[in-house]
């Protein structure tokens, strides 16, 4: 049906005309409807039957505009349809790691699909002090199949076409989820605004001009970060989430999500990684802080955020590097039939994860920045309501960032990264 | 008009049938028909007016097969509409250099076009002794504005959207030029079957099992050569015309113009560069045959083959260092709006130009090989008819081409390139 902005009043009647949630709801007579959006671009809808709890779903819309400026900053809500393909696409390669999709409208920019009611998403919990122990590996699960499977190194097929190779399959992906509105949106609010003095810039109160200049006057780091943006805009590698944070993980001690991939697109193999990461040694820095207010020893929970980001990357370079030797079994690619082909396929596997490596540390301390002086900040730092410890945390986010994106081409391994943090922001 | 394969009888009636011929036949009572393809895809009609030989037209259309295998090899036709849209955007960016585009049929596949009949193909012509003075200054324009203009460094521009950076027109140029049948032809024939015992490679004459081995059994070798198929695949960065050779450029001693780009596709800056240094590479080489034939010293010709590499690399690197430059000048990029900010400018670019020679060194080094152990061969060459001098022409094609593209990664300069191949050739 054609585009109507629903509000908690008129979301049930939608609901009713739709045969698939009468498979959801056993009745609509006394169903809860409460919007829950946070972020910047949708309304969200938690709809459940108060006679029955588990009957519930979550109602996601698009508006046409970004949330956070207001009516004036036009978005296309086309963009639902990215959302909805790659929550499918996600839902088949990676299942119980991604919502399932009940119903999706293109018209009207929306979808209905599970609501994780017993899940919260990781970054507010994290602040509380929650630790996720099954949440690096269920992370690195859904980052290595999603970027081998959606690789051309995973879909190259054999075809009665192409016998060998073939590659149209992936191509039509690219092709799909070409995502002009909201890669634009990445191009310029992470990889181009805080990077120089863009009114869209939020500068935190304890930044000093010494500071931004630390980072905008610096010909070496910004030359850096332009290649980096280059490769996110041209480096059509993968399927990619395109806004993993912390802010999109909803767990438990048991499960994680990945949600809201309304950004997704094919981009570099290293992009979602080095964001996640990145949001994770912010937390890391802000929990400096958060700790502390809750009486605990700071070093107990900054060590297992830093275990955490070794066990997503580590995690994730192990599963990539088993899909893809399974993947190889069953689907030899001819090129490493010969005498001293398993040394060569070792060896292209190694240089790729490598490659993969020093994008997702150039993309971690991108994030970093733009977290601090671009306009969209996280709750792990800004919340942080005493001056001088925000001033602290903002400043030890610019310093890591900076490093990592400097260093990032010659990085051999995630403890680089970590060791990085700790010198800047010691436990 | 639906598909209907033409035919020199009925040609004519076609042509009559269109309005745009009216303006450049004065009658068609007298025309003269002659079909001309000796490519792979097409058939090629050139149609004159008797009583005026200056009224003449170019018509090519695909054919549903690969005409060198047969009906047996089927091929989308709709592959013309990517020649037709690639020869109109070269014209756009590039007038003088491509053939005007006259007339264009979907359906039928076809397009009509400026006749080059002052111009001959540039492959045959040298193989006869004949040297361009001017074409590597022709073509390094070409290349240099076509490169810089479809990239995100050219195209990124300033919208009411995005005042300061959007990219979805290039986007959208990306996704119109997603030409799956032509790539997975390019990523099987240059950059797969040659590097193993494939069904469809035609080994030549004189090349011993040790010569095959030396390629097909480098693990090293072909671990690059996998990589740069994934850039191939992946890197979608400017808009090629994906089949650049010598057989691909139409010229006299004052004009060049660059034809046939049915392969055109958004992918890595260095590949086109690459596939014309490789064969002119190749050239040199035929030229120690050819010119003795012809009672030269082949010193002499070789020689201009080597500058003509040379001044193409260079014209092409100083070309768009200059095209961006330019651009900056008229659409700043406020990156680079600081003091110092000239400095990085001009870093970015040099990392830029040398990362793409360095694609431009594997990519040259692959199209070696695969003219020499895959299916299609150049004539400087396999038209050799002398045994021991085809022998050694095939292995100095192999070893130049391999050590290409070991050393690709570590070249400074297009000088390297030239220095391996008199190495492994000597003038």
């Amino acid at each position: 049906m054609a585009y109507k902005q629903l509000t908690e009043e008129i979301v049930v009647d939608y609901l009713k005309s739709l045969d698939s949630m009468k498979k959801i709801f056993s009745s609509f007579d006394d169903l809860n409807v409460k919007e829950v959006g946070d972020g910047n671009l949708n309304y969200v809808y938690i709809i459940s039957n108060n006679k029955d709890p588990e009957e519930t779903v979550v109602l996601k819309q698009a508006v046409p505009f970004l949330r956070v400026v207001g009516e004036s900053w036009p978005l296309d809500i086309e963009r639902m349809n990215f959302e909805v393909a790659a929550l499918k696409k996600e839902y088949e390669i990676c299942p119980g790691l991604v919502p399932e999709v009940y119903h999706a409208d293109s018209e009207m920019s929306l979808v209905i699909m599970q609501n994780l009611n017993k899940h919260t998403i990781v970054r507010g919990e994290m602040n509380k002090g929650i630790r996720f122990p099954k949440m690096p590996d269920h992370v690195s699960t859904f980052l290595a199949r999603m970027v081998f499977f959606t690789s051309d190194w995973g879909m190259a097929g054999k075809t009665e076409k192409w016998p060998d190779h073939d590659t149209a399959a992936k191509k039509e992906m690219v092709k799909q989820f070409i995502n002009e509105d909201l890669c634009n949106l990445t191009e310029n609010f992470i990889f181009s605004y805080p990077f120089y003095p863009s009114e869209t810039n939020s500068y935190p109160p304890g930044i000093s001009e010494a500071d931004k200049k630390s980072i905008q006057e610096d010909g070496e780091l910004k030359q850096k970060v332009a290649l980096l943006r280059y490769k996110f805009m041209n480096n059509a590698e993968v399927l990619l989430h395109g806004d993993l944070h912390t802010g999109s993980i909803m767990a438990n001690q048991d499960e994680s999500y990945v949600i809201d991939p309304e950004f997704a697109f094919y981009g570099p193999a290293g992009f979602d990684i080095g964001l996640l990461l990145g949001n994770m040694l912010l937390a890391y820095i802000g929990q400096m802080y958060w700790q502390k207010k809750l009486g605990n020893d700071p070093a107990d929970y900054r060590r297992w955020v830093l275990s955490a980001v070794k066990e997503i990357w580590e995690g994730f370079a192990e599963k990539y590097d088993k899909l893809w030797q399974e993947h190889q079994k069953k689907n030899p690619d001819p090129m490493w039939d010969f005498p001293g082909g398993d040394d060569a396929f070792t060896e292209l596997r190694r240089t790729e994860i490598s490659r993969i490596f020093h994008d997702t540390a150039g993309f971690a301390g991108t994030v970093m920045i733009r977290r601090t002086l671009g306009l969209a900040k996280v709750s792990d730092i800004a919340s942080i309501d005493d001056p001088d410890s925000r001033a602290e945390a903002d400043k030890m986010a610019l310093a890591i960032g900076k490093k990592l994106i400097l260093q990032a081409e010659t990085m051999k391994s995630v403890q680089e990264m970590i060791t990085i943090a700790q010198e800047v922001s010691p436990l």
